[in-house]
């Protein structure tokens, strides 16, 4: 497998063939014509400039100048990221990128760098949909990318405690591999999951796939080790603490901007046995969300409870609801979960709700991490299990195509939720139609709190090649402003980064923008961390 | 009713009579002979110094000099400050109490106190048994505490996303009385619920009475509002949010060391409406620790799950076990429990244990808070809930009659927890019996998670009047050394203050101090907050 370096995951896993075909024909709904694929520019023709700075000998090893390497560190994985570099618009790249085989190597490396004042971006899996590991900022002798890649060992496994002790830059899909022989899973996984390390998820505070309770990496978090340019911040062990603000959540959401994580304790779980799961059909919008709501009051704590609504039903699971969609599942290591299902059913009813593909039973071979759906079933949660997987890589078929597609999340509290989904739908409506004349907009919840869901929504739009960044930029400018208006946060997991910064600018409150920019200077005093996330650039 | 200037809640509800006698009766246990009873002072006999500060006229009218105003304020409520209470001892009081009306007059309070570098110590109930609130420091022109009692409104509910917004000074019971009509509750039950208050539990991370999921105040916080000397901290009503390190966890356990909270929209829940129990007898503390860890870590969530050890269950529940009693309870104000108490038994029953005071069903009028065991059930449930509200009062009695009663809690992960439970045991024996000659040391567990216990010691010592806060003060020193040493955290609920300051400093990580130390400076230049609580005194 080789990764792309301009798009998501693996070169030999983009859409092609009858995927392709299907997908430019719903394509087709939004812009007529036969549609013509952009293939992204050779790297080498992209002229990146000389490396501006040379790591010193004892570190030169751990470095890498290649021009391939250098292209594949410049960008996230957003829409504008992918859609940036197949017309090769690399404006910025860092110079370096570095290696660290260990948590000495990053010292090190920060050391150099302090005393050089070369800027540091860390940097996991370079999924970031905001900016965050893009060296757009200037007034810099130079920049290193630290990748953590070779961090990627499970260390220790505390088997009473259900703990383990895993390096930051270990991927998903080798850190399950690793936790798999003991019984036991992270039961975290983002739709970046394949992609994307422990310290980009504890970095951004990631939101996995499961829809209540541990919705967050934050709570899987038993202690942390951080780098900082003044010394390595590691907390004790604990199950539960009381002694001061905690330590950890100074760096959780952090997003390399105070230190390197280079590791922690996580909190790991046994592997689900026991399964139960539905889809229930509404015919009216309103309803279904009253019956999520209910669920998500009841204390019965579903493992997925995600609401589609008609537009997100139909694209993506196939479905043609009047109202909207809502797939649930429960999911127990220790007993069966039918009885809850049973239950979140009934609540489902009281609100017109339709059940249907109810599943329950034992499932022990099961991974865990597995969106609901279990393949082969045909049903629509099936459907939509399948897209989730293969949505990244749609999207950068659709990219190349010139189709504006892409996501944007937030969480409210639910007598806002109305009011903020009328006004981000119009909003995004309303501004796909000034740069592009048309365009979809769809909604989901990807969590649900008591006090609130997380809605994500999805915009789909004919896009002008050479003008997509920008017509993504005025839609996303929008719907932001609609989103801040509102009440809600301006992300619930896709982090901040560079992209986020005016609005969380104005959701932050001024006290504690004043404690974070004085505890960047405690710990960063050269300012060389990730320079203009979630603070200016100094 | 009357507060009690010297020690726990109202002077008509302290140990008398029958009661009296019955304690006394097991004090003998530990001290022979007939034991003399030590008033507490005349206030106007502790000769306290005249106020060194005078509130400019426009504050005036909010601050009392009232001697017994004055002397109440001047400790908390921990053993060591009812003795020092009881021996006239108030070496350090506040020069004044002010009682704020609104937020707007604990700006003004600020507002004047940094600008003549007065100590401020914010208060809620003055429950802190760490000496969180005495104004123990010096090189200050004058102290004011600030007691927040008048700010004791739910000010709104918002009943379709199941919040309220709540002012920091109201405590637990007229907190509860004003969600009541709504059917709501915020469902945190401290131990100190009748005389603590909410501001006082965000500002120390309280622990709730529930023993899993929502076991601190932390996770019911949906926003706050927090008065800092460099302006107003408001943060937005978020079900959930992954934008840069919490705000809010900046706040919750800074101990008044940051700002004064005002108020805060809290997570409130519908009142439960069925629930079912058991007490589980084990012959065997080993398996019935691994019982309890067994259940901690099902998923079942039980809202009690209170391993008493064969000392705690004997003293204080009556119950003459082998080897430990553990109170189950399940709870929920949406569907039946039996069936996870059903399982949690069959844990039980693997590993030995005996249910027995079985109950299950619908309590649609349970106030919900109160502990587990049913008013008069004469279960060991019961026992043990009438004992827990009791408890204070008879410490109070204890500590007049010269026997030292405390308790000290830590939290550590499951592998560590036998050898801690050991370590603790033996350093509180062996330190008891260097000064007092001997003693008693008991465990329960107050709360439970996946990944370890919070274990919680009490201690019972026949103490000499005149020596008791230094004998005391070896004790504890003795047990923070062996907690500290084994990995456990120095507080899991009771907070920091100024007591644990020796063993949070070589908790804390390095780097984490630096930040809070740059973010104090940065939110109270002049550093009147709080002296000495987490940070040296500037
Ligand atoms: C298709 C797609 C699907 C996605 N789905 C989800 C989802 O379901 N849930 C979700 O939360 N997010 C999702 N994301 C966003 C992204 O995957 C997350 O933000 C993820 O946590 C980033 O992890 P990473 O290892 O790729 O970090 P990177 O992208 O490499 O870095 C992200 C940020 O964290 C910092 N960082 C990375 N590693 C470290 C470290 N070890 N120490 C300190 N700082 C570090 C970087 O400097 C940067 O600011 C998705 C993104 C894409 C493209
Ligand atoms: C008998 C007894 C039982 C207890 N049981 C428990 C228990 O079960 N669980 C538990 O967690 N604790 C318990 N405690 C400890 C204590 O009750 C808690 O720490 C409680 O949270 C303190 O609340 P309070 O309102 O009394 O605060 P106070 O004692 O008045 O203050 C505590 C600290 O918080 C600060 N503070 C208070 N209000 C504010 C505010 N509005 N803004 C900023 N700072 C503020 C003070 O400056 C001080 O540092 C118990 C104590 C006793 C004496």
């Amino acid at each position: 497998m080789t990764r792309s370096w301009w798009g998501w995951g693996n070169v030999e896993d983009a859409v092609k063939g009858a995927e392709l075909k299907a997908l430019l024909e719903r394509a087709r709904m939004l812009m007529p014509g036969e549609p013509t694929d952009h293939e992204p520019p050779d790297i080498a023709s992209l002229g990146l400039p000389a490396p501006r700075v040379t790591a010193p000998a004892s570190l030169a090893g751990l470095c890498s100048a290649d021009p391939a390497d250098r292209a594949a560190h410049a960008h996230g994985k957003a829409f504008r990221d992918v859609v940036r570099n197949l017309q090769g618009d690399l404006r910025h790249v860092p110079d370096l990128v570095a290696r660290p085989r260990d948590e000495r190597d990053v010292v090190d490396l920060l050391d150099w760098c302090t005393r050089e004042g070369i800027a540091v971006i860390p940097f996991g899996g370079g999924s970031s949909v905001v900016g965050g590991v893009e060296p757009r900022f200037d007034g810099r002798p130079g920049t290193v990318t630290v990748d953590l890649e070779r961090l990627d060992q499970v260390m220790e496994i505390d088997r009473t405690s259900r703990a383990a002790r895993i390096q930051a830059g270990v991927f998903g899909p080798r850190l399950e591999e690793q936790l798999h022989p003991h019984g036991l899973t992270l039961r975290h996984f983002p739709q970046s999951f394949e992609f994307s390390t422990l310290g980009g998820w504890l970095a951004t505070r990631a939101g996995g796939h499961y829809a209540t309770l541990y919705t967050h990496i934050d709570d899987l978090v038993e202690s942390m080790r951080v780098v900082t340019p003044n010394g390595v911040s590691a907390s004790r062990r604990l199950p539960g603490s009381g002694a001061g603000p905690s330590p950890d959540r100074l760096f959780l959401g952090s997003e390399g901007t105070l230190g390197v994580i280079t590791e922690a304790w996580m909190r790991v779980q046994e592997r689900p046995r026991w399964r139960a799961g539905a889809s229930v059909r509404f015919g009216d919008y309103a309803a279904a969300v009253a019956a999520t709501r209910a669920i998500a009051q009841s204390g019965l704590n579903p493992a997925n409870c995600r609401l589609l609504d008609a537009a997100e039903a139909l694209l993506n699971a196939g479905a043609d609801v009047g109202g909207g969609l809502l797939v649930l599942a429960f999911e127990s290591a220790d007993h069966p979960v039918h009885a809850r299902l049973e239950r979140a059913l009934e609540l489902c009813r009281d609100h017109g709700g339709e059940p249907s593909g109810v599943t329950s039973g034992e499932a022990p071979g099961h991974a865990g991490g597995e969106p609901d759906g279990a393949p082969g079933d045909g049903s629509a949660a099936e459907n939509w299990r399948s897209s989730f997987l293969r949505m990244p890589y749609q999207r950068d078929a659709m990219a190349r195509h010139a189709v504006i597609a892409e996501t944007f999340e937030t969480a409210c509290t639910w007598d806002r939720f109305d009011a903020l989904h009328r006004a981000v739908t119009e909003a995004a409506r309303q501004a796909m139609y000034e740069v592009t004349g048309t365009g979809v907009v769809t909604c989901r919840f990807t969590h649900v709190y008591p006090d609130g869901p997380a809605p994500y929504f999805g915009v789909y739009a004919p896009g002008r090649w050479g003008s997509m960044v920008s017509q993504w930029d005025h839609i996303k400018a929008a719907v932001s402003e609609a989103i801040e208006t509102h009440g809600g946060t301006i992300t619930h997991h896709h982090a901040v980064g560079r992209d986020h910064r005016p609005w969380y600018d104005r959701q932050r409150p001024g006290p504690f923008a004043a404690a974070l920019t004085a505890t960047k200077t405690a710990l960063d005093p050269a300012g060389i961390l990730n320079p203009g996330v979630l603070l200016p650039a100094p």
